[in-house]
C-alpha cells in the first residue's frame, strides 16, 4: 500500500520515526494519537479505557483536516492485521479446527483498527464522532483508494452496532422538538422541504413522517420517510406536496404513499435501515388504519435521462430523433406528449432490463426491488419540476408493497434475476426489447 | 470436534442428513431452524431480515433443553469458517497486503455464527434471547467444552453491542419502578436484601445505588453498586447493612464506600462493566458531594479460607495448629483473638503475593487492584456472618480508589505485577514470606 | 363563638392585643404569622405574593400542635366576613341587583380566610401544607365545633382545586415508583395489604389497579381502586385476594369486581373523586376489553352488625335469639346456616329501607347506590375474616354498574328515594318488611 | 338589568317561555343547553357529574355567535344570587355569626354560575371551553356591560384554578416542540417574530425564554418572557433582536434582560402571572449564572404619545412647537435631536407623575412599578420601528428588578404613591413639573 496522494509533508511523516519528522503542532498531536491508539491496543485490560477513550476523542476532534487524513494513512498502514501472523494461525487452524485454534484466528485476523474504535467509542458522544469519521474517510476514497481498509472497519462495527434491533422507530409529527425537524429540513433529499410552514402541512393528519433513531445518537434521525393518504395509487407527486391542498381524512383513505425517503448520516453510507423502515410503518399503518388497502411509492427514476442519452441514435425509428433532442436538451424541458408512448415503453425497459453486478441500474429501482416491492405504473409528467426534468423527464414509478408478497418477490429478484412487475410494465418492457435497438449493459 | 456428551439421539441427528434422522417434533423443529439460519448467512440481500429474524427467534424460543443442545451443536459444527478458505485467503493477503485481499480475509474468517446472530438480534427482544442464549451454552461449557466457539462469538458481539458508549448510568432509588427494585433483591450477590423494607433502608439519602441499563434490555440491570456515606473508612460491615442505623446526612460524609457490587445477568459473565461503573460512581460522586474525601469499598476475599486449607501445616510455628483448626472446622466458627496477627499476616500475602496467570489469586482482589484501586487495610472480624466466616474467617477488605492514582496503579498491577498497597498491608505481606512456609502456587 | 377547649393561655391570647399576650416563642410565631396573614388580604396588590406565601407556610410549618390550634382560633374569630358589611351589601343588592353591586356583595360576603389560602397556596407545596391543614382542623372538630367555618372554607376551595377535570387517572402497575405502591399499601382500608408481594399479586394481568392524581400533589394518590377481572359476579372475598389463586387471562374475564376503593387523603375527606374513578375506570375497561359483560363490585357492609344490636328482639320469631346471639357476641364469630335466611332478609332490609337524611344507611350503599349503582345480591360468608365478622357477620353486597342505567338509577334514588335493586333483593326486603318487628329509624 | 343590544330576536326569547319561543334549531339548542345548566345547579348529587358535564361542553361547543350571545345573557339573567334569600341570610348571620349561618351566606351569596362552569370544567377540555367563554363574553362588554357578571365570576374561578401554586414554569428552547413555538411566534406582542429562524435567535445560549403552564391547558402557554444576556443596560432593541448578532456567553454576562413579556390568553385577561414570572425567572438566573449583577428591562411607554397630543400647547416654550409637531405628524417620524432633552424630560414626567385610580398613566410602567422594579433610564430612539415611534417617538425605558428592594419598592408604590426611580430620572421629572404647563390628569 502506498499513498497515492504523494504530498511530500506525508511521506516524511510515514517515511521514517514519527516523533521525529513531526514539525507543527498539528502534526505532533497526530503522534500523540497514533501512540495514544497504539497503547490502546496493546494494554491487556479495559481499565482506563473510559479514561483513554476520552482523551483519543478529546485529540481526533482537535485534528485539522490534513491531521486527521495523516492519522487516516497510519491507521490503513499501521493497524492492519500481520499478514506473518494470519497465515500461521489459519495453518493452524487448517491442521486442527479447534475452539483455541478458531479464537487465536479470530484474535489476529481482526485489524486492530476496530478494536481502536470500539474502544473510542466509549468515551461520551464517542458514537457521534465515529460516524463523522467514517464520513471523512468516505469522502477521501477516491483519491486514496487504499484507505477502503478504514472505511470497512467502521462498516462491520456499523453495521453491529446499528443493528435493526437497536433502532427506535419514532413518529414525527408537530409535536417533535424544532432541532429534529430542522434536521428533516435540511436532510430532506427527494422533494425539497421549504421550512417550517411546508414541513407542517407534511405533518397533518393525512400525513405520516417516522424515522429511525439510535440511543447513542440521541436527536439525530438516520433515516425518515414521509407519508400520504389518499384515495388511489398517485401519478403526480404536485397534489401531495401543494400546501393548498385540502386535508383529508386518514380513516377513510385507501392508499398510503410513500413519497420521500432520506438518508441522514453520510457517515453511515451502505449502512441499510430503509428497508426496516418501509416495512415496519407500512406494517404499522395496515394495523392502525384496516381502511388502507394499498402501500404504495411515487419513486423518481434518477438515471433514466442519463441512460437514455448512452442509447444508440435509432435512427429511422418514429419519435427517435425527437426522444434524442429531449435527452440532451440543456436544460431539461418537458417532452411533448407525440414522444410519451416510445418514452414510457424505454423507461419500462431501463427499470426492468437493465442490469448491473446483479442488480438493476436504476439505484431507486434496485433499494425497492430489492426489498421485495412490484413495480406498477410509469407515470408521464408526474414530475414536471426541473428536477424531474432534468433527471427522468417528468417520469415517476409507482412500486407496490404488498406485505404478503415481499418475500417471494425479494427471493425472485435476489436469487432468480427476476422483477416483480404489473402486466403493464412487463407489456411495455417487452414491445421496447422488440423494437428498439439499444446499449445493452447489463 | 466430535461431541463428548455422545447420546445416541445426537449421533444419529449430526451423523447424517439432519431432516430424515429427525424424529420427534422437536427434533424437526431444530431442522428447520438450521435451515433457517443457513438461509441467513446465505442469501445476499438483509431484506427479509426482520421476518426471518422474528421467525429464528420464535422457533429457539420453543425449543426444550434437548432441542437447545442439538442446535448449539450444529452452530459448533456447521457454522465455523472454512478451514481451506482461510488458509487460501490467508496466503493472496501474505502475498498482497491489499484492501481486497484483506476484506476478502475478513469475510471468510469471522464465523458465520456470528451473522446469524447478529440476524437475530433484528427481531424485537432478540437481544434478550441471546443473551439467554449465552448463559445457557456457558452453562453446557463444562460438559461440552468444544462448544466454546459459540460463546466466543457471542462474547465477540456482546464485547461491541455492550460497549460502554451504549450502556446508561441510572441511579436507583425509592422512586424506581418495583418491577426494577425486585430484581435487585433477587440479584444482590454480596449482602444479601431481605426484601422491600431492607432495600428500602438502602436507598435513604445516605446511601446511594446506582446501575448500568443498556436500551435493548429495557428494565434490565447490568451491574449495580451500593454505596454508603460514612464519617471513616469503615472496618465492619454490620453498620452499614443494619435497619436500626440512624439515617445520616449525606453533605457531611467524608466516605463513600462501595459495599456490594454484583453483576446481574450470567450470560453477560465476562464482558466487563464494573470496572467502569465504579469509576463512573466515584466521578459523579466526587463532583456532587465535595465534602467527600475517600472513595472505598468494604470487600469480602472469597477465597481466602479454601487457599488456607492448601497450605502446609506450618509445623513449630505459633498459632499454627489453631489456625489450621480454624481454616478446616465445619461449619466456619469465628477464629479467636490469639491467631488474630497471624491471619491478618497469612490474609495479607493471599492478597498481595498470590498469583495465578498475570493475576493475583483472590478475584475480588483481582477486580479492584486491576481497576487500579490501591489495597488499603485488612479488617479483623468484619463479616461475622455465616458465609462472611465460611469464605474467609470473618476478614474483610478495604479498596480504595485514588481518582488521580488509579491510571498509574492499574498500568503498575498489568504491566508490572506490582499491587498497590498501603505501607501496613505491605509490611504485613513481607512479614508472612519471612515467617511461613507455603505452598507458593503463583 | 366562644372557644370551648377554654385553655388558659388560649384565652389570654385570645383575650387582649395579641403581640403583648404572647409568652412563648411558639406564641409569638403564631402572632407573626397572624400579622402576615392580615397583611396578605388587605394589601392591594398580589405582587409580593410568591414571597409572602413562602414566609407564611414557613412560619406555619414551624408551629406545633398548640399553636396550630391557637392560629385556627384566629383564622376563625378573624378572618370572617363583617356582618354589618354584608348586611349593607345584601341590602343594596336587593335594590338594585347590578354587575356592581353583586361584585361588591361577593367581595363582603367571601370569607377573607379563602383569599389567605389562595395566598398560602403560592408557595411551593402549598397544596401540600393546605391538605395537612384540614386534617388538622377536622380533627379539632368534634372539641372545637365551631372551626367548622376554618374547615368550611377549605372545603370550597379543595371542591374547585380538585375538580374532576385537574385530576389524573393513572394505572397502578408494578412498573409504578415503589414510593407510591408503598402509600397503597399503606393507605389500603378495605382488604389490607401485606407488604409488596401482597401488592404485587393485585398488580398482575387478572387485577388492575388505579388511581387519581393532583398536578399539585406529585407523588400522592387521591383514591384507588382495585379491580379483578373474574368468570362470574363473586360471592366471596378469599379467591380474589388469595396469594395462590393462578393468574387468569383478562381477555377471557367476564365480570370486572370493584374489591377495594380507599380514599387515601384524610385531609380531602368530603371531597368525592370515588364517583368519578369507578365509572372512568368502568369505560375505560370496557373499551380496551370488550370480553366483559358485567362490572360490579363486592362492598361490606360496614354498619348492618350495629344496626342489628339495635333492633327490638323480634321476641318469638324463628331464629330471633340466635341473630340476637350473634350480633352481640364478641368477638364476633361466625352464624350459623341456621340463621342464613333471616340474616339475609335483614340485611336486604337494612340496605335498601333503612334511610336517614335522604340517604340509605349503610355507608357503602350510600356510596354505590347514590352513583347510580343497583344492589345486585347479599352474599353469605363472603367475607368470613375477624373484621369482616365484626361489621356484618361475613355478609357482603355486589353493586353492578350497568353503564347505560346509572344516570336514570341515581335519578331515581336522588329525587325518588328509590333504590334499585335485583328482583331477587327487592323480594327479600318485602319479606323483612311483613315478617320482622324493626325500630324504623328512617 | 335590561338587554341594551335590543335585538328583536333576543326580546322574544328572553321575554317568555323559552321553549315556545325558539324558533331555530340554534334557539333551541341553547333552549336545551340553558335546561341542563339549570339541572346541575339544582340536583342533590354529583354523580352524573361528568356526563351532564360532556354534554354541556358538546352543546356549547356547537353554538355559533348568536347562540353563544343568548347563553351569555341567560347565564346574566337566571343564574345571579337570589336577592331576597341574600337579604335572609345576611340578617341571620349579622343576628349571630355561627358556622351554621355564614354557610347558609355562603350557600346563597355565590352566583349558581360558578357551580355550572365547576361542572363543565369536569369535562375532558372544559378548562379550555372555559376561557374561550371568557375571551368571548369580554369582547362583548363593550356593547353588553351588564354581562360583566359572567365575567367577574369566571375571573373568580380562574383566579382559584390558575394559582400560582398550580402553573408550571417551563424553558423554551430549540428542543421544544414546534406546535409550540408555532404559538410563541403568533402570541408575541412586543416585538414581532417573524417565523422560526427568528425564533432560533432568540433561543440561543444567549438568550432563554420561560414560560409559564397550567396541567390542564397542556402545550398553551399562558406567558412568556424573552431574556437577552448582554454586558451593560441595553439603551436600544435593535441589537438584541437582530439576525446578524454575534451569539455571546452566557457566563461572561453582567446584565440579563428582559426584552419582551406576552399574556398568550386573551381568556385569562387580568388573571396576573407575569409579576410571578419575571421574578421567578430572575431568582433562577441569578442562582445559574452568579456573574450576572443586573436584571432589568427594555420596555416600550406604549401611552406617551398619545398623552403628549392631549398637554397643552406650552406656548413660547423653547421646542413647544417641533415637540407638538412630532405629537402629531403622521405617520409618526424620528423627532429631532434638537427636542431630545424636552422630550425626556416630559417622558419622565409622564411615566413619574401621571397617575389615574391610584396607578400611574401608562400601562407597562404600571405593571413593572406595580411589582416593584425600579426606573432605571429614559433611552432616546431606542426603538425607531414604525411601532416604536408612533408609540413613544422611538423612547424607551429600562426598569431594573433589584431583588433585594423589589418587596420595598412595591409597598412604597402601592401604599405611598411613591415611584422608585434613579437619581437622574428624577432629576428629568422635576425639572418637567418646574418648567412646563401640563394637563394635570391625575
Amino acid at each position: 500500500m502506498t499513498v497515492p496522494g504523494t504530498r511530500a509533508l506525508l511521506e516524511r511523516l510515514l517515511g521514517g520515526p514519527l516523533a521525529a519528522a513531526a514539525r507543527t503542532r498539528g502534526e505532533r498531536r497526530v503522534v500523540r494519537l497514533a501512540k495514544l491508539l497504539r497503547t490502546l491496543v496493546t494494554e491487556r485490560g479495559e481499565s482506563s479505557g473510559a479514561v483513554m477513550a476520552r482523551r483519543a476523542v478529546a485529540l481526533y476532534s482537535g485534528l485539522d483536516e490534513h491531521g486527521r487524513e495523516l492519522l487516516f494513512e497510519l491507521l490503513a498502514r499501521d493497524f492492519s492485521p500481520d499478514p506473518g501472523l494470519v497465515l500461521a494461525a489459519a495453518q493452524a487452524y487448517r491442521e486442527e479446527p479447534s475452539p483455541a485454534t478458531l479464537a487465536r484466528l479470530q484474535a489476529v485476523a481482526e485489524p486492530p483498527r476496530q478494536e481502536i474504535f470500539r474502544r473510542m467509542n466509549m468515551a461520551a458522544g464517542g458514537t457521534s464522532v465515529l460516524v463523522g469519521m467514517r464520513r471523512a474517510v468516505l469522502a477521501l476514497i477516491p483519491r486514496r483508494p487504499h484507505l477502503a481498509v478504514v472505511v470497512d472497519d467502521l462498516t462491520h462495527l456499523f453495521g453491529s452496532w446499528f443493528n435493526r434491533g437497536f433502532l427506535e422507530l419514532r413518529r414525527i409529527d408537530w409535536g417533535t422538538p424544532a432541532a429534529i425537524l430542522e434536521k428533516l429540513i435540511a436532510y430532506e433529499a427527494v422533494h425539497e422541504i421549504r421550512g417550517f410552514p411546508d414541513l407542517k402541512r407534511r405533518l397533518e393528519r393525512d400525513r405520516r413522517c417516522f424515522a429511525f433513531f439510535h440511543p447513542a445518537l440521541p436527536g439525530e434521525p438516520l433515516v425518515f420517510v414521509e407519508v400520504a393518504f389518499v384515495d388511489d395509487l398517485p401519478s403526480a407527486v404536485e397534489p401531495i406536496l401543494s400546501l393548498e391542498s385540502a386535508i383529508g381524512d386518514p380513516r377513510k383513505a385507501r392508499c398510503a404513499v410513500f413519497y420521500s425517503i432520506t438518508s441522514c448520516q453520510p457517515g453511515l453510507k451502505g449502512i441499510s435501515f430503509g428497508n426496516f423502515l418501509i416495512k415496519q410503518v407500512a406494517q404499522d399503518l395496515h394495523d392502525e388504519l384496516p381502511n388502507l388497502r394499498q402501500f404504495a411509492t411515487l419513486s423518481p427514476m434518477p438515471g433514466f435521462r442519463a441512460w437514455l442519452r448512452r442509447q444508440p441514435a435509432g435512427e429511422g425509428l418514429a419519435g427517435a430523433a425527437a426522444i434524442r433532442e429531449a435527452a440532451e436538451a440543456e436544460p431539461a424541458a418537458a417532452p411533448g406528449e407525440a414522444i410519451r408512448e416510445p418514452l414510457e415503453t424505454l423507461a419500462a425497459h431501463y427499470l426492468v432490463r437493465e442490469w448491473e453486478d446483479n442488480h438493476v441500474l436504476d439505484p431507486v429501482a434496485r433499494f425497492h426491488l430489492g426489498n421485495g416491492a412490484r413495480l406498477e405504473r410509469i407515470n408521464w409528467m408526474a414530475d414536471p419540476s426541473a428536477k424531474g426534468l432534468r433527471q427522468s423527464l417528468g417520469l415517476m414509478v409507482n412500486y407496490v408493497y404488498a406485505l404478503e408478497d415481499v418475500e417471494r418477490n425479494h427471493e425472485a429478484y435476489v436469487n432468480g434475476r427476476v422483477v416483480a412487475c404489473s402486466p403493464a410494465v412487463d407489456r411495455l418492457a417487452r414491445l421496447a426489447e422488440a423494437e428498439w435497438p439499444l446499449a445493452g449493459e447489463a
